[in-house]
């Protein structure tokens, strides 16, 4: 079996110019689905990145060079969201895939028709990219559960259902928002200073990020069916970049016994471009369960799964600070890590969530949960990064931090590297936190 | 400060001649909002409930017999939900429902205009009353969270935090369906039978009901900003029933440390009808802590809430199965409750929820959890009514139920009664388990 065909030439070059840059991110073996506006227009519309310049894909559906199912992909792209083309399905989605690479590429007889409709990246204001149905977050990085559960439960981080099922909850999916976007601390009760006193009230003070990917679901299924392992891949329509702003003290005191919700529903935020499942063809890997781990049931089982199970993309964390950017000083690396890491994969988050009937949509939005890798300087999160709160960051600047502050903004990067392969990009998931409102 | 104004004059008859007779329900005083097609017509459309006729406001927007608010307000009644015109806010639901009242009054002018475009309510298919962005599930049953907590924690049932916070969760808003369907039972891991086990796997063997109430969100608030308590109810469009049907096994396993997710995202079930909170005026009640209990912070109490935040209204649950029916026998009535005794009230939830900046929308859906009473035959849930699964249920026509069996059915009522008032219902939520898919 080989998830690769003519658009992974990694050899393949464009028209567009800027997408021949090494290392851009967004050469023409990438081509991720957006939805933006350029500046001054009220309306959005879907476009694919290419290079520094993004392709009005409305725009050209009104043109429609394609046939076939290209073209009625390409139909499927003249509303403000994604949402009618994830619906198609992945024939649907491949054959535009195929349209728009032979379109891009150096010596198209195309290039005529679409370079009008380029726009600058630098032009454009980017949306969300589809209406989210429903948003559901895991939680599949055993490094960063066993590193949070050793501060409740020293002896005991990993809870026994660990190990079977991909740990998963739903999250709010009004407030997710695209990059570059900033809101105000959240506000709440917290535990009170003794047992049995009156709560804590006032904004977070331990207001933190967690670095995750999102999976944004295409073809659903039907209520009371079930997705199978082998059958995931054809229902993701591609990935983004996550940042799921957790209020650490809010959700110390709220969480039990039904997990947690004003910790997490205030703001989360994506990167605006989605990569597709097959752009990420190059980077799948097998995926391996330790010896002394348990396999998983059949459900979550299966040849093809361990064989390209797990995908190698690359993480990092930023912060900047209102200091950092008064002194032009760049951004601090606070981590690095890898979704290679995580101890279950996306088809299995999709067999796990509908082995029970439940119904998925086009659209709809699944969380990895916090990435951090095994080693130190791989957490993804504060909380991880200050040993539950005890050890402040030192930022290169001369700041520390124990948790974010006003001001602060967290930049979430993701990116494919392979050698003899261009670099594939996620793009950026950035957001601002602002003081309060009291 | 008075609720009530000439919408609900008791002594008020409709030209609909089955809406006076005496508790029918639905009479000139109630007038819910649900979407409703014809039998034969693809198309569902916004419509009210009078009698046992259904009045299509879509139609009624096409003639416009309304000025003002109103006349906006039914402009907003054409489309497949009732989204639009639960963003329009309070000030419009309202005087859609003073004209709608008027029109409907015996010897009104109106009565020629209306009279074409009534439909039998049997004529008719219930659907989803709106586009449901996001649901959030409640826990404020102090008798239902120390029930079920007895059985975790037997010395300590009832949580340190939940005198303090309305305990919610995020839900699944893709699985839950109007009255009337059916759904097959859900299938999952179960908690291994020793520790360090392999997990049990297969369809549920405990599959429960929840007795509770929905409360739909007109106009929602931005991001960032908060509903205040005493602003609360101009948010909220109405109630409904709802039945978040719970699979107690599942849950059992997979709960910690996140909360509920496959236990009960595999389907919930609610009333088409929504009964507006204007519809409930007469029926509210003093809100009253017990002085044992802590008074709430700040941003959940004010005195208006404690003058007005509680509603009486009557819940039962009722059960039929293959074999009742098979015997023609009727249902079976498991429990009665009431929604006035619950911890916290509907104001709260919105404060509450919002506290942080969450932002809500019009169309989404919060349930109050499980609505226990304190006493002996007001368990909203089979597993208080089994104390936790030792103790079966007879039903009247011979046979037992420690849980659900295939093919049951089970009927959620709620109403409102007041000596010398028109009963207001608010219909039935009722689905029915079909055998697991394996």
């Amino acid at each position: 079996m080989s998830y690769l065909n003519e658009t992974h030439d990694p050899s393949m070059q464009s028209w567009v110019v800027s997408a021949n840059v090494p290392d851009n991110g967004f050469p023409i073996q990438n081509l991720p689905f957006g939805v933006f506006r350029p500046q001054g227009s009220p309306n959005f519309r879907p476009g694919i990145a290419i290079g520094n310049q993004v392709l009005d894909l409305a725009a050209l559906a009104g043109v429609q060079p394609f046939t076939g199912q290209a073209a009625q992909a390409l139909e499927a792209c003249q509303g403000d969201s994604l949402n009618a083309l994830m619906g198609l399905g992945q024939p649907h989605w491949s054959a535009l895939r195929l349209a728009l690479s032979r379109a891009l590429r150096q010596g198209s007889a195309q290039q005529a028709v679409l370079e009008p409709l380029l726009v600058g990246a630098d032009q454009v204001e980017m949306g969300l990219p589809a209406r989210i149905g429903d948003y559901t977050d895991f939680y599949i990085s055993a490094h960063h559960a066993t590193a949070v559960g050793k501060q409740f439960r020293p002896d005991n981080p990993l809870l026994p259902n660990y190990k079977w099922i991909p740990i998963g909850y739903h999250g709010r999916a009004s407030s997710i928002q695209a990059t570059g976007h900033s809101f105000p601390r959240p506000v709440g009760q917290t535990r009170p200073a003794s047992e049995g006193g009156t709560p804590g009230f006032g904004p977070c003070q331990r207001l933190d990020y967690e670095l995750e990917l999102g999976i944004f679901v295409g073809q659903g299924n039907a209520q009371g069916e079930r997705i199978a392992l082998d059958d995931a891949d054809a229902h993701v329509f591609g990935l983004c970049i996550l940042n799921d702003w957790s209020a650490r003290d809010l959700q110390a005191w709220e969480y039990q016994p039904l997990g947690p919700f004003l910790a997490k529903n205030f703001a989360s935020t994506i990167s605006p471009w989605i990569v597709t499942l097959e752009a990420l063809a190059p980077f799948r890997i097998p995926f391996e369960r330790d010896a002394n781990d348990p396999q998983p049931l059949p459900y979550l089982s299966s040849a093809q799964n361990q064989e390209y199970g797990a995908f190698d993309i690359d993480l990092q964390v930023f912060l900047s600070t209102q200091t950092s950017r008064a002194a032009q000083a760049e951004p601090a690396l606070l981590s690095t890590s890898n979704f290679k890491e995580a101890y279950w994969n996306i088809a299995q988050l999709l067999a796990h969530h509908t082995v029970n009937g439940c119904n998925l949509q086009a659209g709809d939005l699944l969380g990895t949960g916090t990435l951090s890798g095994p080693d130190q300087g791989q957490e993804g999160s504060l909380l991880e990064l200050n040993q539950g709160g005890k050890q402040a960051v030192k930022l290169p600047w001369g700041e520390e931090r124990l948790f974010l502050q006003d001001y602060d903004e967290v930049i979430l990067l993701a990116a494919c590297h392979k050698d003899g392969y261009p670099t594939i990009s996620l793009g950026q998931a950035s957001g601002t936190v602002l003081p309060a409102r009291v």
